[in-house]
């Protein structure tokens, strides 16, 4: 899978080294079970490349730096290059500072947040990131889609992997929701609203009115709210509604944040600790024999393994529209 | 009402302006519409301090500096003031390095996360900062309570005031569903599980089953796990399942991560990009003409403009309470 995406991205302009560090965002998504923003959102990715809103060929520049905190213009670079190259520029902020920030404007959908989580915290730093996006989802209270899902993440070093939690403000993305509806099912729980302004379970209701539910109600709403003044305001780069602007999304703005566990006075105690949290975790009593108590992240690794062992799971229609790039 | 209680802290062993301090954070609260955590909490944080689980006469002692990171040890004095301080430190170091943090371990119950926040924002900077708590919420998929709800807190400079989100990971805090009930009322949403496992509005089912539902489902459950993590780790302080063990809530963990807005390239155009966000989301069609869509903490100004003009409404016996005190 990488390889295919390596040599479709050469094609496409990238530069030998890009093209592979770029496939490889890709792939290993697909490989820890978010197809949805591995090979699945591949093609429109190179579709994004080929209609110039990503830039094969540019590189973030620093716009301004106060220390501990650095401004970057991502000049419209692939998003996973841009996300991965402001989240090692955090980290030597953090071995710098204790803690240190790297905020992008004008840089693309960094796909998935995860990716950024488990890279930094596989090398020992604590990760704090999110972005803006494309509106998606009506403010509390309001019909009409005003405010994006923003993805937030948070990663903690952990054994020799992580703690990752990555969450978007809506409850179920469309592309979950597509999926329910195309399968004939019901939503777990209630996913937005229907067209007389009733919580709905159902899909279809919900595909129809676009409200989709923001978690916890005006909660996840106000969550996305500040999450976009902080990423427009940090970086210097665009909102939301600005980004909704276009007919494609593009020039989002992104923040993160890292911190340094080994320049933590109790940094031999981090493992020990983390670890018992973690078990008092597990020590919980599940509401049935079949309820697996999970930490945030475990189900990845799990699926890493599982894939890693008998392949990635593709669909063959989309594997052969790949091929053909 | 800040007379009385400035009074009554003295009484308790409180320096002079200390008292004044945390009264006024008291009374404040109370002032902005957040009883629950201004004037109805004021009796048990003088218990606390009487039973010699809040020390009126300790400051906080630097454990370990980073240069725009410092690990403080809260050393169980009052709550209010210890995280007062961490937010200044947190903005002193944003002032120095862009960004700065101020991790609180052994500290005590903040009362209302949004204090610090709206302190900050006033001052220019922004702030994300939170707490943990005793666990007083079960995992998901899980019958026990092992959770905290652990409040989070983003503010942002906005005119003269501020935007201010302030929330915790229960959909419904126990106080809220406590209400609801003596008024013999539904939640407006489901709020937690009843006896059968099934998610219900009826205040009555889950203070029975304890069961309050996390926001956003599995998303605030895992949201509500790491900010525990990082609270205790970064700080160095006790987790959840460890403030758990007491009998009384105390010594918890906070972090304070502050910004230097002036210190941004784009400081000048802060103000007009965030007065951009709020004008498009007022601009969203509300679901009927009733509805106010509003930015997060616009609600907290109307009702201290309100309180101001009328008085801050007291429960008789609960003033009377305090008078004795």
């Amino acid at each position: 899978m990488k390889s295919e995406f390596t040599r479709i991205l050469i094609k496409y302009g990238f530069a030998d080294y890009k093209a592979e560090k770029c496939a490889e965002i890709f792939a290993v998504n697909s490989l820890e079970g978010v197809y949805s923003h591995g090979a699945n959102r591949f093609p429109r990715f190179v579709r994004n490349v080929r209609d110039g809103y990503v830039k094969p060929d540019t590189e973030p520049s620093l716009i301004h730096s106060t220390g501990s905190l650095e401004q970057w213009n991502g000049n419209l670079g692939p998003g996973p290059l841009n996300a991965l190259f402001a989240t090692e520029r955090s980290m030597y902020l953090a071995e710098k500072f204790g803690i240190g920030l790297a905020a992008l404007s004008n840089t693309n959908h960094w796909q998935r947040g995860g990716t950024y989580g488990w890279f930094a915290a596989r090398k020992g730093f604590i990760l704090i990131c999110w972005t803006n996006t494309e509106a998606n989802m009506p403010a509390w209270g309001a019909t009409d889609v005003r405010l994006g899902n923003n993805p937030f993440v948070i990663a903690v070093p952990f054994k020799d992997d992580a703690i990752v939690l990555d969450f978007a403000m809506t409850q179920f993305s469309y592309g979950k929701m597509e999926n329910y509806r195309r399968e004939g099912k019901k939503l777990p729980f209630a996913g937005g609203f229907n067209e007389s302004g009733k919580l709905t379970d159902d899909p279809v209701e919900i595909l129809r009115t676009r409200r989709a539910l923001p978690i916890g109600y005006w909660k996840g709403s106000a969550f996305s709210i500040l999450l976009d003044i902080l990423a427009s305001v940090i970086s210097g780069g665009q909102s939301t509604h600005q980004i909704t602007g276009s007919k494609v999304e593009y020039s989002v703005s992104q923040v993160f944040i890292a911190i340094s566990k080994d320049k933590l006075y109790n940094a031999s105690s981090i493992e020990s600790s983390v670890m018992q949290i973690i078990n008092d975790l597990k020590s919980s009593v599940p509401e049935d024999e079949s309820t697996w108590i999970r930490y945030p992240g475990e189900n990845i690794i799990k699926i890493r393994k599982e894939n890693l062992r008998s392949g990635i799971p593709v669909n063959r229609e989309l594997w052969d529209e790949i091929l053909a790039l």
